[in-house]
């Protein structure tokens, strides 16, 4: 085996400055415990430049007794640019607060997956999803996390909540289409894998807007292809449907362009709402009417993160975070 | 402060089994290198069930003097179903070589970057992208990273390169385009931050297949908006273009569009051609001739880092991992 390049350690960096290690740990992790004068601070960081020397996060960590490190599991599907949007601000406001962000890979689900997260050591975790239950909060409390924050439909015990219900979404179309005189509504639920964490609860946002009324809803199985779409399209008018909540803009589009070909036109036979305001439903010939999802700042939610981390025995906090808007264009 | 649970150690975890604490780390570290009884690893797992005792990577990487963590970068910009895909193969393939994959956030370009990945003391850094420079490779090595793979259109001195050279799209939309009879082609630019990684190459790989014969290539720098797109096509006639690559599938929808609202005819007039093979492309009219991009096995690429980082002084190997093929509809 060839010669790998020798580790600089804080040893190296305190021998070549002239101080003590205790002293580049205080200059590099810059602690105002103990005031260290401003030519030793400047040896002391010329020298680790010199060196290449990079503090040891896990030799900082077991010192601490935990990390500055914000842990989020990364969600199973491809993310909207919204939820990317809404990422990089809580990403890049967790790091102006000092903490270091890092995103786990999927590794199963649940209480396995908690383990995994837990061997980080991370001071927090942010779980996007609904895989993490009570008893993986607690493997991941008693690993020292401070906070476990959930993304989800519901909350967790022992976690804080940030609560992203679809049902508001289900609740917007459906409202929508209700007052523009539709009263057979097919609600679209895509097979494809993940997706069923979104679809169900705003079907059930859809039922629950109609509940009471003369209103029917027709849940609507559908993979992403063109022949499912077809195959669908030609079913709707036996089913006796005047409109259909698409589950969002891509499945809308989906979905048009198999009624277009099957010969229905939208909306006057049947009324197309979308979901996520993406650019290509302005796009569709009719424009497509959309739920436009709002997510708060990330920079509020970092800073539920960090008090979260200065008070770990406060009291789990719930807040809902996602709410929706209908955006009505010509397809409804 | 409200007590926290306290975490139990493997020292705890030591005594409830009634071994020391060198046989818990053999048991829950698996190591072959040491024979314990059957007995006695069901007593050590079944006390650390009981305790819900969880390793310490920290720990284990001071005491290895490394970690099994693969860091992957988060990437800058929203990634499409296909890099989607593939990420996810590669980090399941890693996970069955029992690497754990973390991704980490954003933390600024080159070598800031790779100061902050360095401090996790990863085994092997892979990043994608191309703000990871030599002197950040050095960095990474020089805190114990064996392998450094970069995921990007050039090499990096000191790294592995699994070359992902977007000229190579644009190639393929261009000789495609030449062949159809058209002379004068533009090459949309989005102006979205982050895109001109993959969108200049690929108006490189035009000039290319274009050089030495009678056509011309004309740079179309573009906004994601429809006021952009519309203004454009107004200029397009102008222009004398007879043909479009439109960056991707999605700028191609949007620039369709508009070339109808300006009364422009697809193909006659103008031919268009995407990339990246979405469904979105099938469902337009006339259908969209696309380039699809051909990514490696996940699997192949999780066996090159193990193979680095078990041969961490072998010569950096160079591999080109993008293929694309031209998919002909009714666009161009």
């Amino acid at each position: 085996m060839v010669q790998i390049p020798n580790t600089p350690t804080s040893a190296d960096v305190a021998r070549l400055a002239g101080v003590s290690r205790a002293t580049v740990s205080y200059v590099l992790n810059d602690t105002d415990a103990v005031r260290i004068s401003e030519p030793t601070r400047r040896r002391v960081h010329a020298a680790a430049r010199e060196l290449g020397y990079v503090p040891h996060a896990a030799a900082r960590t077991l010192r601490a007794g935990h990390s500055r490190m914000v842990l989020m599991p990364a969600p199973a599907v491809p993310v909207g640019p919204l939820y990317h949007r809404f990422l990089g601000e809580l990403q890049a406001a967790l790091g102006r607060l000092d903490y270091t962000v890092v995103q786990h890979g999927a590794v199963g689900q649940g209480d396995e997956a908690a383990r995994a997260w837990a061997e980080l050591r991370p001071v927090a975790v942010l779980a996007p999803g609904s895989g993490l239950g009570p008893h993986g909060v607690a493997v991941l409390k008693r690993a020292g996390a401070r906070a476990v924050v959930t993304l989800g439909p519901a909350r967790v015990e022992g976690a804080h909540a940030l609560l992203m219900d679809h049902t508001v979404v289900g609740h917007r179309a459906a409202a929508h289409l209700y007052d523009r005189g539709r009263r057979c509504i097919g609600v679209l639920l895509p097979e494809e894998p993940g997706l069923e964490f979104f679809s169900h609860p705003r079907l059930t946002g859809v039922r629950r807007a109609l509940n009471g009324t003369d209103a029917t809803v027709t849940g609507l199985p559908l993979a992403y292809t063109e022949r499912a779409a077809s195959e669908l399209a030609a079913r709707l008018p036996e089913l006796g449907l005047d409109a259909v909540f698409a589950y969002n803009d891509e499945y809308a589009m989906l979905l048009m362009r198999a009624l277009e070909d099957a010969g229905l036109r939208v909306p006057e036979d049947i009324a197309v709402v979308g979901a996520d305001d993406l650019m290509l439903g302005r796009l569709l010939r009719p424009r497509l009417s959309t739920v436009r999802l709002e997510l708060p700042s990330g920079r509020a939610l970092a800073e539920l993160v960090d008090h979260a981390v200065r008070h770990p025995g406060a009291e789990p906090e719930v807040r809902t975070v996602l709410d929706a808007t209908l955006i009505h264009r010509a397809s409804s």
